[in-house]
């Protein structure tokens, strides 16, 4: 077997013309055309598609609808074919241990069988989900997500402070190599509140000087408190000018104003894709990276694509992953709506509103579907006191299903702010929920917000 | 400012010419003479040296011993600069904040200034260290450890459990750069017992097929011993063939057995320098990787060079160290000996026999300097029952300092054994210290060996 080489396996110089970033990106992309993107995304489908009909996984997924090669032609087919989920990727690690058959390894020659770069989720119950990777479209992935950073205005003299998790978990890891091979940027790996107190976070970042944070927007928004208990202020004393995060159910403003001001911009992605779409500074919803997805937005129920500017959820096709996992038409079971007109700095990329909830954490009451992390960002922005930290309780009361959405506020509230929340989410949502205000903190054993990459942000006490 | 590239800055094509690994490295340095190997390291250590002077930690440190460029021509000059250890980096850092005065960034031109990559030691205890790196440099490190990982018969086919730390910890990142860049064997980051829990190590271990353990050999013990409680055999249900691990005062043997024979390696290097010696399959000793560092073994109280196979600090001058942190005449305080005579594979590289102790953890004791893991391994080499876990307890007995070596037996210790292991430790160091058997696990809250990189060896109850 020949010397091993990572570099050679990524080929740099592919990367550099095919996945432009920084002004190269905007040289390349700006002013091009829908039809010749949408001509390129062709050209890449079908090396994928080629790859996706040597891998088991997806024989066995489209034989059982008695789908052939030459059913599926352009992307104009996707509808045609089956999406499937995670569980379905946890099925194949089951029944073909110990990762699957959706890899495509052994699709390759053997002589030129890439390597795995192997992660997993962070998902904390039962089997982790593992996450598998190419030396080329890892370094596409980071490509992407460089790119992302360097429109939001980071820069190689930012000194970049990561929550993201480590371990196994792929999050700490992709983004880490994003900055350190891509933006050279000073890179600060402090994880989770688990791998370096949150505390002790604080101190490293007005130690060595942070400017920008990067991570989930619950954690950011705690350390900010963290800050405050430990005596600075954040923004003035931690100088923090950007934040990337996802921000879940945790407002833009209400975390930027936590953090002074800084700039906030939201991405999104999940862990098998890497990035999938961003916030560029017009900051008109999320331009999707269409020049390595493909991404459609379906019913939850029958699978089809909803009509433009509608919910449903996102499914993805990865137009660059040739090497390890092609990915056609994953269902993440993120819900997002698309943002209609034509993007306003001039590029071909159609946008997105961004993570809005799970069709999988949806919960239906009383026929009407509600998300959690929905009803959490309605709330926080309906109350200044509010920390931005919250959990939605569904119970049995009496004879039917109840929802109460606990929310935290500092201070002493006055009497009428429960009411107004109450009457605020039957105006927006139909239904009635009831809120209950709780004290700054009284919530973190539940939502679990220090410990986890994720809040939780629903209790099911019904089952 | 140009757009950031990693693959660019490391050099690639340079590296795999200055720092061959696997069969290059045989084809390149096996036959090789000293006064050849000697001429290479000149020319490296002149240009090191040249960037040491632009820097003001060196010009300081070296100018207070009224020392001048030209009177250092040679690494035979060495032994006339002064050495230094981290409290003088510590020093650096308070006096010249963030980063301290001793990386020379600002040396390079202002366009051609080397990224940083920051890093932090494991220390718990009071302000982390920056540990700081060029990308070229880092990548001089991660090649070298591929060396090692390759000559101890890792391939690309294995799978890879490693148990080093991440958050801003080297170690984690350091390993798995290496193997994901140089080696492309399939690495699985599961970090600390605190990143992923014990238990949980061992069903990944099981579940995704490792073959080899990276780590601290404490740990990857500790992990044998779950493995059991857990209801599986280690080495038949999770049959690790490959162990490249610091043993400290773990016995090879002892190891080994616990992974049912898997081939154990050690090495040797610390968070500045990167790996700087590793055991080869000759078993002889390290064979110090002498084409990149020029290492000394200094004694402890004069700073010179001890004579060959005594004792001494292991004090290292690197010689790739051109972009970030210059070293020269770092002292490591880990002691260590050479192993006199040639390399049994034909190499040029002198041996070392491995980390032997710390000089500032050593204890005098009534004139006698003791090493608290060299009493740790006598103990357990003597000992078929011991768990491979200890302590060193020093404290006040009447009028008089003494020690209590705190060891894990399995099962009933019969009466005879403690006074066995007091005359061995007698009989070996000349001096009386008592001899306390204790039940497995016993000892882990003193020693933390579940949550530490390093586990606690030494308590010194007089202070």
């Amino acid at each position: 077997m020949s010397e091993f080489d990572y570099v050679t396996a990524m080929d740099p110089e592919a990367l550099r013309r095919d996945y432009p970033i920084g002004d190269a990106f905007r040289r390349a992309l700006v002013g091009l055309s829908r039809d010749e993107l949408r001509a390129r995304q062709e050209r890449d489908f079908r090396r994928v598609l080629d790859f996706a009909w040597k891998v088991p996984f997806y024989r066995r997924l489209w034989g059982a609808k008695g789908i052939e090669p030459g059913d599926i032609r352009t992307l104009d087919d996707l509808p045609k074919l089956p999406s499937y989920d995670k569980a379905d990727i946890m099925q194949s690690v089951a029944d073909h241990p110990p990762l699957g058959d959706f890899h495509g390894q052994d699709a390759h020659p053997a002589d030129r069988r890439p390597q795995i770069i192997f992660h997993t989720t962070s998902g904390t119950t039962g089997k982790p989900q593992p996450l598998l990777f190419g030396p080329r479209s890892r370094e596409v992935q980071n490509r992407l997500l460089a790119r992302q950073y360097l429109m939001a205005g980071m820069t190689r003299d930012d000194v970049v402070h990561s929550v993201y998790g480590h371990g196994l978990i792929n999050g700490g890891h992709y983004v880490r190599e994003t900055v350190q091979h891509w933006v050279g940027a000073r890179f600060m790996s402090a994880g989770t509140g688990v791998e370096t107190r949150s505390a002790q976070q604080i101190f490293i970042m007005r130690e060595f000087g942070a400017t920008a944070i990067i991570g989930f927007a619950d954690y950011i928004k705690r350390l900010s408190e963290v800050a405050r208990e430990e005596g600075f202020e954040p923004g003035r004393d931690i100088p923090i000018r950007l934040i990337c995060a996802h921000l879940g159910s945790e407002s833009q403003a209400s975390l930027s104003a936590a953090w002074g001001g800084a700039a906030v911009f939201d991405w999104y992605g999940v862990g098998d894709t890497g990035i999938i779409a961003g916030e560029f500074p017009d900051r008109t919803g999320m331009h999707v990276m269409e020049d390595a997805h493909a991404l459609e937005i379906a019913d939850p129920d029958t699978g089809l694509p909803v009509a433009p500017g509608r919910l449903g959820d996102m499914v993805c096709t990865c137009l660059f992953k040739d090497d390890i996992f092609p990915i056609i038409r994953f269902n993440t079971h993120d819900v997002t709506e698309e943002v209609t007109g034509e993007s306003p700095l001039g590029l071909p990329f159609r946008r997105i509103r961004g993570f809005l909830g799970r069709s999988d954490n949806m919960v239906k009451l009383r026929g009407i579907n509600l998300f959690p992390t929905g009803i959490g960002a309605l709330l926080v922005e309906q109350c200044e006191a509010a920390t931005g930290e919250f959990i939605c309780r569904v119970h049995r009361e009496g004879a039917r299903d109840a929802m109460t959405a606990h929310l935290e506020v500092r201070g002493t509230p006055d009497g009428a702010l429960k009411d107004r929340l109450e009457a605020a989410l039957k105006t927006r949502l139909g239904i009635e929920i009831a809120v209950a205000l709780e004290a700054p903190g009284a919530l973190a054993a539940l939502t679990q917000v220090e410990s986890r990459q994720k809040a939780i942000r629903l209790v099911d006490e019904r089952r």
